[in-house]
Parts: C-alpha cells; sequence; structure tokens
C-alpha cells in the first residue's frame, strides 16, 4: 500500500491511534492531535524550552543503512537531546513529515512508529505534526520542554577554570555508521538522550555550560567556548571510548581516537562545572552514570577563539 | 553566491543578524537564536499552544508564481492562522529550511526574510530553527504560543444550535493565485492572520468552535462539525466575498461562489457562538472588524456525519 493510497488524513488517524495506543508517562498534553494547536502545561516556576530538528532522506540517513523504525527512533533522540542539553523535562514533540505520495506506507508508518516509541520511552507524548507531500522523505522533529526558571543550561555560561566534563562514551554511534557501511548491514544504534542528567545538571549549583555531542565532540566543545568566548586546554587520551573499542575499530580497520572525537551522534552531554562544584567521581556515583573529566576552560586564544588546544597531559 | 557559500552556520549567522535587526514587539524570548533550545515564557495561568506547518517547493508554492518574500510571509501567516485559531497570543516561531546547496542565496534570505517580516508584524520573534540539505526546498515553521488556561479556542465545542460566524471575507488568497497562474504574474496576496480576533473570542462568553480557514471554508467547517460530532445548515450565499469579487471574477472567468467555498488560504477564523451569545452585528462593531453569520449548527447527519448540507434560506 502507498502512502497516497490513505492520504494526508488517513496518515494523521493512524498516527493519532499509534500515539493514544502508546503509553508515554510523564507529562500528558491538555491537548493532543487533532486541533489547531496541541496544548501543553508548564509549571508556573517554568520557562518553555523549544528545538527543532530535520533528518533527510539521503543526507542524514539512507533506508539500507538501518530500519524505518531506527531511523524514527534515531530522529526522535536527536531532537530529545536538545532538551536534555538544556536540562528540561519534555512537555511532547511534533512530527512534521514529508514524503512522496508512492511512498511505501508501510516504510512511512514504521519511521514514525520509531520516533512515538522513542519519544515515549523518554515520557514525551507526540502531539500534533504535520504532512505533506515532496520528492525526499524528511522528518521535522520540534521538541517542547519546561525548564526551572533561571536554571536552563546554557552554552554560553562556560568560564576560565571551569573542569570539562562528558557523559558516558563516545564513538559507538559513528562506529554503527562505519560498520554498516563496510559490512552492508543495518546498523542498530540508537542513542539514548540524556534527559535525566540534563535535569540534574540544570539543578546542581556550579554548573557552568552545556550542549549534546551532535556534530562530534570537538566541533561541539568548539561551539560551547565559542558561545562562551573562552578557550580549553583539552586531553584527548582523557576522552571515554566504550569498553573493547579500539580493538573493535581495528577488526574493522578505523581509528577509535577519531571517531570518538569527530564521530558525532552520541548524544552525550558535554558540560563544565566551576572549581567549586563536587568533584567528577562523586557525582558520577550520585547519578549512577559514567562521566569523564577531559579538560579545563582557559583565556580565550585570540587568533582562533574558541578553538580547544590539544592538551595529553592533565 | 550560493547557499553552500555561506554554508549551514553562515545562514544561521545571517538570520539571526536580520531577526535581531527586526524588531518584533509583544513577547520577548528568554534565549532566543544560538543554543541548543530556545526559551520561552508563558504567564502562570497560561497553556502553550504548539503548532507545525510545512511549505514544499513545487507543492505549496512556485518561485515563478510569487517573489520568495511573499513565499516566506504566506507561510508565516499560516503558521500564526493556528494560533489565532486557538486564541493564543504568539510567544515564537522557529523556522527549519530545506534547501539544495546550490539555490541562490538572495532568494533563500528573502524567502526567510519574508518568514521574519511576517512574523514580526505578529509580534512574533524568530528563536531558532534548523538548516539542512534537500532537493527541494522547503520551509517548516512551528508557531509556539500562550492562551489562558481553559479559554483555549478547540474545533470539538460546537453545539446544536450554535450560530456559525466567520471573520472577513473569503476568496481574495484563491483568486490572487488563479490570477498569477492566468496573466503569468506574481501574487501578491498575504493574509493576516486573525490573532486579535482569535485572543478576544477565547475571552468571549459563548463562544463555542473555532477553526482558521485554510483548506477552504466547506472544508475546514466539516472538520469543526466532525470533531464537534454535529451537523450544521449553512447559506451559501451569506458567505461573504470581497467587494466588488464577482465581477473581478467574470473577468477572469472564474466562478466567485467556488473560490469563496472552496479555494482556502483564506485564515479568517469560523467559529460559532452560543445563542446567548453577542448578536454579529454588536460584535462586528465593538471588534472593528466584517463578521458575518452563515449557518447554524444541528444535530449530525447520520449518513455523513459533519458534512453540512447547503441551505440557501435563514
Amino acid at each position: 500500500m502507498k502512502l497516497r493510497d490513505v492520504g494526508e488524513f488517513g496518515l494523521i488517524d493512524r498516527v493519532a491511534r499509534r500515539v493514544a495506543r502508546t503509553r508515554a508517562g510523564g507529562a500528558r498534553p491538555v491537548l493532543g492531535i487533532g486541533d489547531d494547536a496541541a496544548l501543553l502545561r508548564a509549571r508556573a516556576d517554568e520557562d518553555v524550552a523549544v528545538s527543532t530538528d530535520a533528518c533527510v532522506e539521503g543526507v542524514h540517513f539512507r533506508w539500507d543503512a538501518a530500519a524505518p523504525a531506527t531511523i524514527g527512533r534515531r530522529a526522535a533522540a536527536a531532537a530529545l537531546s536538545d532538551l536534555a542539553a538544556m536540562g528540561a523535562r519534555p512537555l511532547g514533540m511534533t512530527i512534521a513529515l514529508a514524503a512522496p505520495p508512492a511512498a511505501d506506507l508501510a516504510r512511512i508508518e514504521a519511521l514514525l512508529g520509531g520516533v512515538i516509541t522513542q519519544a515515549a520511552r523518554a515520557e514525551t507524548p507526540v502531539v500534533g505534526g504535520n504532512v505533506t507531500r515532496s520528492r525526499q522523505v524528511s522528518l521535522t522533529l520540534t521538541a517542547i520542554g519546561a525548564v526551572v526558571r533561571g536554571r536552563a543550561l546554557r552554552r554560553d555560561a562556560a568560564r576560565v577554570g571551569d573542569r570539562i566534563l562528558v557523559t558516558g562514551q563516545l564513538g559507538a554511534a559513528a562506529f554503527d555508521r562505519v560498520r554498516a557501511q563496510r559490512e552492508k548491514v543495518r546498523g542498530k544504534y540508537v542513542p539514548e538522550p540524556r534527559l535525566a542528567v540534563g535535569r540534574r545538571l540544570a539543578r546542581l549549583r556550579g554548573v557552568g555550560a552545556c550542549i549534546d555531542v551532535s556534530d562530534g565532540l570537538v566541533a561541539d566543545l568548539h561551539h560551547l567556548l565559542r558561545a562562551s568566548g573562552v578557550g580549553a586546554a583539552f586531553d584527548e587520551a582523557r576522552v571515554p571510548q566504550p569498553r573493547g573499542f579500539p580493538a573493535k575499530c581495528r577488526r574493522l580497520g578505523v581509528d577509535p581516537r577519531k571517531l570518538a572525537l569527530h564521530g558525532g551522534e552520541d548524544y552525550e552531554l558535554l558540560f563544565t562545572l566551576r572549581p567549586g562544584a563536587p568533584q567528577v567521581a562523586q557525582l558520577g556515583r550520585r547519578w549512577g552514570i559514567a562521566l569523564a573529566e577531559i579538560g579545563r576552560v582557559t583565556p580565550p586564544n585570540p587568533r582562533t577563539p574558541g578553538k580547544p588546544s590539544g592538551w595529553r597531559h592533565f
């Protein structure tokens, strides 16, 4: 069956039924799919965080490189990660789908099902969206969240002397991408946006700046430093890689360091802490997650502002 | 100059500068373009309204049928109209642009400039977005607003006995579209979303259901009736047309009635009022706008639920 066989309103009905079947937990919309706009409710002491992210066939994904549901789940994870990086709790997500009328309906439903499933894992209800014709399939997701006023995590809040930390490990997403391509298999990796850590960070006394690792550690560190008007010394050797990563990469003939530093789509949180904030080991234990300190914020390098200098010794 | 010459971040910088130069008035974002998410602030007694709308080259617009700035302004008007139809005041808008790297930079900037300008007319700041490559140009706009809790206008609130009203006149947008096509000129018409009327309606005692006229009066009345589980008797002859419309349509060889009933993209508000609500003439005077009563809500037609029956006599 093709998309054109059910049409715009038929697809919206199917999505609405799927959303109704998928219990998202967490915040419930005041009004979901079906009206001119969705209605969401933040608390009186919260601001509303909004982020839009697009994912285009042939640019961000290929049908032969991952299952449609995996593509949808990755897109949702990427959109929700922006809320994590602000320290926000999700209130809802809208899905704008563009697709050719001749697109396979089952594939499109699996794609959207992936978005709905991944959003539900993060307690995020799908509350609306849009369906339109186009030549290429694309998903534009808007994540809406709520964050306590004055506590939102920002890119521009790093100060000289801050420690630079990153959650989890880096490189697995890029490894999965490269492996799928080389071995002509479908990639299966779906990152988990760090929503709980983001919310804890937002409440932490002594937190500095924060960004999620979407473009790659070095690129995103660069964004954070540039926004804050500072520089950094960072130790590549301390960038955490998954267990057994060098050996796995060797077998595939790729450089583990390159994947960890530049791979992207890890959706870990990269953040800074003031000198007086808790130590990394203490925080990692308290939050039950892996945390690594990878460098320190320095005055800006006047020639290349925001550019981290390599730094191999702590 | 091509889009690829400035790249994703170059275009975002240009948009951010343009937004900074354009004073939107109204609500100011807590945090605008440049971080992982924008931050907006509603009042403690308000819910957040979110609506996403897409506009695709070759589907919703053609470059030879309107200037790029006009296309952008129309897209913004359409997105904001969804807030009007909920009775919400705008808090912000995000722009997701997809475009080929070889796209003409000036054209893309004019397109986005149109969005920014039209949003500013409605006191709506552009607070963020996304830029990606694609084969076709598309704009996906998400409008975020705030509406007093429990006062949001909904499609599903019409009741038997309600009067059916519509703001302004219908048909001008479709006329402009047809004329541009026939005379091989660029269309100039930009609808004005009915934000002020929407907010007044949301506060009005005795308001019923509301929807904006995007697909065409008959289609949108159908949506409203179906959502409310009711039917309607409506008088085509009372559907308001612009002054001198029949003569203009005759010269172009089109049916004015068809454009007014089915043309779409008028972005007037179609709403119902309980029997005890003010009379149409009184409301029109109070609000300083044209208002027409075009029918009445009836029990549903069991064979075609939500289908308005023609009704030529009041």
